[in-house]
């Protein structure tokens, strides 16, 4: 059953990545200092998870994904704008990601908070300015994706509440606010705008964003279980900070078992949803139960 | 003949600031910390330079400033994202921005630096969903202000090369590239944009910007020279902080009789680059001389 998502991954990855390299500007560009640290962010070993949502939305209703590329990208450089500047000693204050030192690890914290800032103005240059798609279309999926970063109910609102959040016993309710906003808004944005752009009804739109949403969820506490359970090499950062920083969690409000009960709900809630497509929606049945093997 | 620039921007300001007050989220909207520290930042008293310069710049093909509010909003949003993380201890580590607390200052660094991050993605979001001009218009000039904002010749760039050259003697050509990236890049693009949206044609719209590049570059020298030669509290910030940092400045390139010589001389420049407007451009011709007097 796994073999479907991850040939589908090993097909797709190396077409964002070369999208990526593509689209940012080389290192030895004028001021190089900021572009090497863009690029070393970027390729820093991503699972590429957000940009194979929208590659995936958008293979629901079209063969070709060549024409998703470049939107897929613009969503993995906003997704690395969130790390970079999560990773902050004044915000997570992680000096390791995926087994390497962060950004601000490796070229000093001036130049990983313009790294962010400069991965999140480049993919909304990008976006307003490649051809492909209506215009229309093009700015409706910007709005989607700004909404989706932002501090209503987006990762930034996320981010606030999570920091808000340490410290306290969490209640379940408000960990799955916290994880909605802060993982959820640009997990099911993402492939909400791989299907819309292929051209997605409006309630095909809506079961695809259902769908993004609980299986960001799953995601979300999926991580929050291996951060209790793995181990720092395992992990590529720091274990168990959460528990150290009393961070809001799954495991912190329900514990482990229940977790877990409730991955395996929403991931089986998830595949529901796109059972309707047929053939077409496996790709993201598979994705949906792939996702939950990487508690086992 | 200052009367008429002053007045400009008297009846200027207050539109862009309703224009704001309706855009931004309420302070009492969840998570309050953070729509705070966006309007504390966005309401402690900025000139609104860029934003009365992209009405200034409608206004020479357009009678109603009504519809060019929500842009020129959105670009001072923009603008003080960049305030609020160039003021980070990381950046250029400043408690104090026009006689108040800076955003960290007040909030903590987390939150400031999520501020300036939730004001960068609100006016994408902002320019992306709001009513009025063509959709292709919106996106072209989308392009041009994230360009304006990004790391080949935008504000990034600048101020990269900034940090860069700190503690170096600065050359007049390396001071000049700084400037008209970290400062020029958007003035020059705020007031482009304006024009371009009010119907300038391709010539007059190379004229703009050409205005914009030299009044960008003199308000910046301005700037300098006022950081050398007035107190503390006149400025509403730390005074002498560039010579102390060795900063690439004007004067310390070339020195502050010599600046206050090419202050005026782009300040004549771009007065003869909008007197070809007639009666409609004698705002822009205004606010050019205005900008010089900032220094005597």
């Amino acid at each position: 059953m796994k073999t479907e998502a991850l040939a589908f991954f090993d097909r797709v990855r190396p077409a964002i990545d070369a999208s990526l390299d593509e689209l940012l500007p080389a290192e030895s560009a004028r001021p190089s200092q900021i572009h090497r640290a863009m690029r070393y962010s970027i390729f820093a070993g991503g699972k590429r998870l957000r940009p194979a949502l929208c590659v995936a939305g958008f293979s629901l209703f079209q063969d070709e994904i060549r024409p998703i590329l470049t939107v897929a990208s613009a969503i993995e450089m906003v997704h690395t704008y969130s790390l970079i500047h999560d990773d902050l000693p004044a915000m997570d204050d992680d000096d390791f990601r995926r087994g390497m030192p962060s950004c601000h690890a490796k070229f000093g914290e001036a130049t990983a908070i313009l790294a962010g800032d400069a991965l999140l103005t480049l993919a909304f240059e990008i976006l307003s300015s490649f051809h492909g798609f209506s215009d229309s279309a093009k700015l409706h999926a910007m709005a989607a994706l700004a909404r989706a970063l932002g501090t209503r109910d987006g990762m930034i609102a996320g981010q606030v509440l999570d920091l808000e959040a340490e410290g306290h016993t969490p209640q379940k309710a408000q960990v799955e606010a916290i994880h909605a906003a802060k993982t959820g808004a640009l997990l099911s944005t993402s492939v909400w705008i791989g299907a819309y752009l292929a051209g997605a009804d409006e309630s095909e739109s809506q079961q695809i964003l259902a769908y993004g949403r609980k299986i960001g969820l799953a995601f979300q506490i999926v991580d929050d279980v291996l951060d209790e359970t793995a181990t720092g090499s395992a992990l590529g950062k720091t274990a168990g900070k959460d528990r150290e920083h009393r961070k809001a969690t799954y495991p912190a409000a329900i514990g482990i078992e229940e977790s877990l009960r409730m991955v395996r709900q929403l991931t089986e809630e998830a595949r529901q949803l796109v059972k309707p497509f047929g053939e077409r929606g496996s790709i993201l049945m598979e994705i949906a139960g792939f996702l939950e093997t990487r508690c086992h």
